[in-house]
């Protein structure tokens, strides 16, 4: 089980880390790479290509701005890619959104929420589960425990203004 | 191989027909209803439920406005769920992205863009070509098409403009 | 005389408190629950049925982002459901406002303003008040009071900058 | 059953209508008019105060552009008043939007989407219900027709897609 | 030569000061309230009346989110009327704006920029200009003065980057 | 009584037409310029200069677009100067709206709504009133007209739906 | 002297046809090519090789939606890269806005207005005119055509409103 | 090789610097101003006149909010008109973004990225680098050296997360 997150830029580093840690939680090797699609065009091609042949099965990728990375990522393999608009110095991330989501015909790109790449490893899970009964299986009793910690907080309130 | 459609309202049916008839030329079964997250409730959630054990491999939901279809559904699956946020009378189509893609953390839709239904069936494709070969075989092989075939246009700007 | 407060994470209770003072200093029962629309599905569905049938007069309910819970209130309900969007990180409540607005035909949420819980509360009293007389009489006093209060305040601006 | 419908200019008619319509079919007395908050600011006023005192439950008010109606109505009474921003020649309502829901404080307005007046009217149904059984009686038989109706129309598309 | 200067609540006292001081400095009496368009109705339509008799020559008027002020004060006098859309707690003040600068034909508002209060001063100086030489031969020797500041600063920046 | 009006393209003529009617309705002698900030730069100044010493009392500007007229004209003067945001091919004037009002301090524009040239025209006339008791007279019972205009529509409306 | 110009879909080629007019009737030789950054990744490449080789001055790319075209040639080339957004089925060509003009430090692109080709192709003559004086000379000579038709279009209007 | 830089206000001082660094870097004479288009009006027409006559190759403008003077210098000269539009206060620098790119036809703005002065200064060589070979192959450098600092980078950031 193999994900890529590939981010444009190393200052968005804090944004994708929690990515990293709940897709190693459910035991996927994670390939982390800082590969702007501007700056670094054949060392990104030359990692697309890798996972296009390594059995990397989802591959999430971050960017501000004028976001083009999760779009050339898509180009370049028929692989799922996730994308995450990272807000920057300016605009709340609406650049990104728009640069990311708004795809052609025939490249689709996973939109997530703006700096949403804890979503971006949930959903790289939920397309692996498909084939991994055990990440299924941990995802649907994640579920539950997320449900039941949401009726805790709830009984919590309950009380608190009561 | 099977894919479910969810569309919010049958006023939508025009922009989500070209996702069936993509994911059927693929040879993929497709389950298209019209089970709006306000209006029906309870049909909807029966659904989600038979799709949950009829071995489907990814969810296609589109909606407009307070297109709360998505997430709802998103809520009740582990299967990777797509939104195609759908443009109507007026705003573009922005109610719809903003009420789809901004999911919070543990329950991800995977945005595609504006009335994007096209690209929801082939993000559907590259999710379930993980588990069958035969359609990763044919997605490269219509991404080569793809690229042919914009080469060939490419040639008759050429000439149109020499 | 019993109102609901849903919120949708622990996190919106700040923002959500003014409401709770508001109604119980008019005497009001007030039920707080933290029951997202995605992540306690079936508590949140119970807790609407009970509103249903204990003589609650209106829902309020709070979310950020993709702010599925008032409309998943409203599909649940013929009781009045008051909707506040909460602003997040990123984006200053659109997303959430346009997520809760933006309802299809129905199925009415009564949207106030961008983390305008204490007028969901205004709201929720003028709707008992068609049947209280004594909250009627209550906010007749209040607006004068407010009004009084407006105009004191005009008073010591008028004499500052004499 | 009386409900005040009031309007900023002729022009917005056509989309006030449909509200007029629901109501009189719930057997609700209504009294529409046309007057802007900028135009017939004392017949305007008079109106109110007859609303104050006529047994009036509810107060629609639909405007387009710079909005006051909703707010300088509901700044004049205690009644639930309701905001339908209108669409114009320009900017697709989020002028009316804006101008509507972002209300101070103290004089809340119960907003609903852009061009939405049929929600406004059931909005107005569903604070009514509180008092009259027989309007929540026919309200949640009109919900479980429209859930049929919902079902139905899933049916076809079900149908046709097979 | 008189100027009214109304907002709409004493919190948005600092963002009004400017304006204050500059008129005040040009030798205009200037008549300061805070009068809210929907919290007091009455003391405002008051205050516009004396305004219509007492030879006020501009109102200007500043308020934030669904900013009704000075779209109701231009309903009830035909003073040329200045409004200031104020930035909230969030929004950056683009609700007030559309609140302000939509105003239906016949009532016109003369909108300056986002939390622009200086401005308003010099708008209603140019109008008053008409009539009293002495502020249309300040405003033309100010001009100037601030032509050689900006000249002055030009300078500075020149020498900085030599 | 002397206005001037500067439109930016000889396309917007029909936006601005409005304007020159209602002036010259009530006795303004109107002269109308076709003349851009960006293409007739210096044809531009020429007429400024000569609005700034035949007794024009207002100048009326309106462009679409990246909209530099107003603002330039109002550096050029201190007659008050009148921005009408003009909509264009795309963008419905919010870029023509953002380029006419935010205007930096001491170089006020006075502006109005988007293709609102008839409340230009109208503003132009409220600040020509305070000298012209003429024009405020016909104003006074212009507005009382459409006062009573407003009532009568208004009557029609109530009558049509009792 | 020698332009390409790279669009990003054959549906592109009547909002780009104009820019080839232009270059063309200054003599400028043009290279037209539909290469999208997304669909033909390796076409585009070697076309941006050529230009690096082949003396052309300037790219004008254009694109709509998630308009990764004008970024990706920037990255892979020091000629000058100009960027038109092109305004699509919805969103008014914001998307595409934001997704070529918000480009990261090191990679600029020049972007001109949302359909804005005359202009790409105006700014290219620009750049070339540092090094070709005839181009310099037709564009002076242009620039004071294009004031002569201004200030003819002005006299027109003039005449018609006397 | 002379670049002339002219900002709108000695606020905009620190944006700017960032481009007077790297032009400086690469030994073109920079002439730095600051001459807003609305307070210096002819000094900035005689500076645009010197760049015009001097050899200036390129022109850099930055300014905030109603942005106008990227559009007022370039309709004064045929040479290459850099926009950097300026973050203020409020809006996030969208107005000066609108005020700089949606410039008419015939007189192009080269913009980028808000806050953007950087890329302006690249831009700037850019065109530059057609006539200077020494230019152009110190870009190409530049180019390798910050694809090998982002490979760099890659590596740290592969290494840190195996």
């Amino acid at each position: 089980m193999k994900v890529a997150i590939i981010m444009g830029s190393t200052s968005d580093l804090s944004k994708v880390e929690p990515a990293v840690g709940i897709l190693k939680d459910y035991g996927v090797e994670v390939n982390v790479r800082c590969l702007s699609a501007h700056r670094a065009h054949e060392g990104l091609s030359s990692f697309i290509e890798e996972c296009n042949n390594n059995g990397t099965e989802a591959i999430i990728t971050a960017a501000g701005m004028a976001a083009a990375l999760p779009g050339v990522v898509a180009s370049q393999t028929v692989l799922p890619v996730i994308g995450v608009p990272l807000s920057g110095a300016v605009l709340d991330g609406m650049d990104a959104l728009m640069s990311i989501v708004q795809m052609p015909s025939g490249i689709p790109v996973a939109t997530v929420a703006i700096n949403g790449s804890k979503n971006a490893a949930y959903l790289a899970l939920q397309i692996m589960a498909n084939q991994h009964p055990e990440i299924k299986k941990r995802m649907l009793k994640d579920r539950k425990d997320m449900e039941v910690a949401a009726m805790k907080a709830n009984a919590e309130v309950m009380e608190k203004y009561q």
